[in-house]
């Protein structure tokens, strides 16, 4: 049984990792016979926002404890992630994702990636696994992998970005995964593009079938 | 288009609504070609549960404020939800639910149900129109509507108490949905059994599909 290691980052699009991407790509390696395990740093999130009224909230909350709702209390920190271990690595999306493990909406194009996730990716790519991102969360895994190809749905801003780090992005449509053969890079849009519930499904799906054929 | 309207209250199955339960039946609904509106109690949480120690925390958090995470920020307060605007109603479970819209984890079998929801409930009903619920959410409509057929998967306590509220406790497993003809009512198991993340997806789309089939 091939073992994904999905690392997310809170729970809720603005200030953790988006909710249904996290729930359909786990929903996605389950039903397609394979199995995961869920990690999040062990960090504060950069802030908590209150999801109704989309104002910031005078609260701490950790990464990993938020992400705990998500996996219903199966996290662990990334310390604990041994690449050795799995055969594939992925990142759901969310806003948060660019201001917790990345700095994207805080910085804007110099934006900064985690050292801890970015070694992780390092890591991965190094051993020729699979990496499949989602969402916003490809725009990371093209300032980590230096020419990726990846996909920022059809986003010219952040696409524009990619390109000018070197990197190609592609646009796709729902149902579509921009697939960097030579990098082994997978990317989904997801939340990028105007979406019904149903499209983040079928994305998620597109994406771990396409990462198990090339196992 | 058919329209269903969800309830939550808030976002976590120790303190509010389970997620993966919400989000396959927000899913099953929209794969399914219907549409869904998502409420939430205008309250604030029983208490708020760290997914990662199992332990309460000193923090207040709102059930509609939670909840939104789920919704991505669509979400509106009971006091908006007009029966007459809706197919049919659905109860996501989680064991928050049975502290912050109904009281069986704090008081037992001699819990309540929330006012407004419970009027809810009996408006549907007195309808005609279908009532979904999942995992623990079946023992709370047992208690509105008299004599209701529901399962609570295989668990016995649960069930014993449907029964001794004069409602019949039908035994199910995954991909079953208990259907109760002369009350129109749909409940799963999710949850109230092991289960796999894609036994949650199943289920959901059973109850739906069942739903939709009986409108």
């Amino acid at each position: 049984m091939k073992r994904f290691a999905i690392i997310l980052n809170g729970c809720g699009s603005m200030d953790g990792s988006e909710i249904h991407e996290s729930v359909s790509v786990m929903y996605a390696i389950d039903r397609n016979g394979a199995q995961y395990r869920i990690f999040a740093p062990d960090i504060n999130q950069h802030q908590v926002v209150n999801h109704l009224t989309k104002e910031a909230m005078p609260e701490q909350r950790s990464c990993m404890v938020e992400s705990a709702r998500i996996a219903r209390g199966e996290v662990s920190p990334l310390s604990e992630l041994r690449m050795e271990e799995f055969d594939a690595l992925v990142f759901p999306g969310g806003s948060g994702s660019a201001k917790n493990i990345f700095t994207y909406l805080l910085d804007g194009e110099n934006f900064k990636v985690n050292e801890d996730i970015a070694g992780i990716i390092r890591a991965f790519h190094a051993a020729g696994k699979p990496i499949g991102a989602m969402c916003i969360a490809p725009l990371m895994v093209a300032r980590v992998i230096e020419g990726a190809t990846v996909t920022m749905g059809k986003d010219p801003k952040t696409s524009s970005i990619v390109e000018k780090m070197g990197g190609h992005a592609l646009p796709t449509q729902h149902g579509e995964v921009a697939h960097d053969r030579r990098n082994r890079i997978f990317s989904v849009p997801c939340y990028m593009l105007e979406s019904r519930i149903s499209d983040i499904f079928t994305d998620a799906d597109c994406m771990i079938q396409s990462m198990l054929h090339n196992m």
